[in-house]
């Protein structure tokens, strides 16, 4: 059913992927003019990060028969946003966290107006980048804008409420974590597909396997949070349940959350099924996922 | 020299352009599903504001042969960026104003967690917006992003300093004005252009067009805040003095600025010569602009 058959097998490690992307951002980031503001970014862009979004950009991209110049763009464009979101997202009006990778935040480090500056800054680079992609261009920046769009409904739901009263708990919970954080993971893995040039089936194979993967990834973090230290995670742990947020095991407990990501990392493997075995490296992607210990 | 000699004139007057705006910017704010922040959206986007920008994107879209459709989204994608971009400015960490239009700042009446999530999502819908403009869609991105980070540049340059110490005072201040403001008049303006899929010549005309436009547009703000009441601005009048900020009039003098004023709107009418009686209604704008007193 899937397209690219004769695709080449990637080459690299994630390590060298990874090590691809942080040139690419380098190279981006070092374009701002205002020294603050480029430093704040550098900052936030370039300490660190598993550069998770990325690197499924790019190995749905190779998958598909797409070449590393067709992904980089818009693969950097969804860690750019999502560097964007940290930041934003760590403000005293917001989340209120004063560390993020075993470093002081960046409104900690720079100053709240040269953090909320940045993060301004560093998601319409995002976009610049983007529409800068050999291939799609246009629907490469509608995958990043409406995911972006997504991720910030659902950082509005996770603090400051307004759901539908008639909606379940279970279901409140399952808006939040589908936007906050499994918009940005389904779209990056959907534009890989998409600068790969790959056709309508096998994009909705990828949309599938996105999604599983982007819900997983906000269970785990739930129960990293719950279960593992502030020095071990590099950020404030415990802090979700000190919030009153809804968490996949504060709604239904920790056993059901453990047996949820089991069930989101076979829905995620279905999803691959029709690939066979040139999917290898995203199904171990998505394993190592299901059981990272940060 | 200009393309579209044929072109159908406008037969809509700014009122009717501006009432097409607010409809449409209406029905892009009612997407955003959580009830605060669209609430929020809609008081930022739809509570005034003069509509400079889309009405100069639709005045250049239809000089030259395009359509009201044509440039509608990239015309409310400006719109959209010009609203963020003044909920941020107005947050306490950075220019702190209570007043905006005569009304209270958006996280006055929202409170500062929803004022920054309402100027994020504000950012990205204008880049969806953007993205489904029905012509030179990727080009059109482009330019709304990079004008957006431009004026991201000037806002830090403004508020965090960091210019280069070898620029004269002067040349500090056109560096701000240039960036913070300009940026997106010209953006809007060269986007209506692109949106009518001009030539070259055309759009080169119409950027300096919309430099000396951008401008003059600050150096007019920069007057009307040292020589008008709040009351009339619907702002706080004398804000950039009292912060110290470097103004047309603060560092060149009041005189001087003002027969600035004069001398851009002769080489924004200088731009506009190679249309002929066409371009009237462009002439009609720039005129407005420069003796606007609010």
């Amino acid at each position: 059913m899937c397209a690219a058959a004769e695709a080449p097998q990637s080459t690299q490690t994630d390590a060298q992927l990874r090590e691809l992307v942080d040139g690419y951002l380098q190279g981006v980031v070092a374009e701002i003019s205002n020294e603050r503001l480029r430093e704040a970014g550098e900052y936030a862009l370039l300490g660190g990060g598993k550069r998770v979004r990325p690197v499924l950009a790019l190995r749905t991209c190779q998958l598909l028969g797409g070449s590393l110049d067709d992904g980089m763009p818009v693969a950097c464009g969804f860690e750019m946003i999502h560097a964007f979101s940290l930041i934003h997202d760590d403000l005293p009006a917001l989340d209120n966290d004063d560390m993020r990778r075993g470093k002081p935040t960046v409104h900690k480090a720079f100053g709240e107006s040269l953090a909320i500056l940045a993060g301004d800054m560093l998601q319409s680079m995002a976009l610049v980048v983007t529409a800068k992609s050999p291939r799609n261009a246009d629907r490469l920046v509608l995958e990043v804008a409406t995911a972006t769009c997504a991720m910030i409904e659902g950082q509005a739901w996770d603090t400051e409420g307004g759901m539908p009263a008639s909606l379940t708990e279970g279901e409140k919970l399952d808006l939040i974590h589908r936007n906050k954080t499994a918009a940005l993971i389904r779209g990056a893995c959907r534009s890989g597909a998409i600068a790969a040039d790959a056709g309508s089936d096998a994009i909705d194979a990828i949309d599938r396997w996105g999604a599983a993967l982007g819900m997983m990834f906000q269970v785990v973090d739930d129960i990293l949070d719950e279960t593992q230290t502030s020095e071990h995670l590099g950020k404030t742990a415990g802090k979700d349940q000190e919030q009153g947020k809804m968490t996949y095991p504060a709604v239904h407990g920790l056993k059901k959350a453990q047996s949820y990501v089991r069930e989101l990392e076979l829905e995620a493997a279905d999803a691959l099924s029709g690939f066979g075995d040139r999917a290898q490296e995203l199904r171990n992607i998505t394993n190592a996922l299901a059981v990272r210990t940060r």
